[in-house]
């Protein structure tokens, strides 16, 4: 059993504005912030043979169905 | 300059909608998952004189604004 952290975010320059929206809200909250970044992760357990299957698979979730790879880049953490 | 990486995610024993669709539509991918968790992730970098405070505001943008206390629990790493 393997466990896989996906992380998923927007490419470089893609605005996000949830974040504008959210810098904003702290801001009247009284935190000024200089960046804000928000990103997706999804902790996945599943069987495979090896963690090089693991990440495989790991991957083609993300090509298949987890990301948007217009808009999205994604990172992935395998552990046993 | 701080960098903090907040990670907000639901409760032990809060159903989580997103990721039953999500492990659904995986296992209709042939992807068999035996456990999925959606979490969310906010990188937010802002002023601080040390450590402690930056902890602190990044603690505070949870409990005012990022998480809901009722059905979310967070975790925060601090970052110079």
């Amino acid at each position: 059993m393997y466990l896989a952290k996906i992380t998923i975010g927007l490419k470089e320059g893609m605005l996000d504005p949830e974040a504008t929206a959210i810098r904003h809200a702290l801001g009247n909250l009284g935190y000024e912030t200089d960046e804000l970044r928000t990103k997706k992760l999804f902790l996945v357990r599943f069987d495979a043979t090896d963690a090089r299957e693991a990440e495989e698979k790991a991957r083609g979730m993300c090509e298949r169905l987890l990301a948007n790879p217009v808009i999205h880049h994604f990172e992935i953490e395998v552990h046993r």
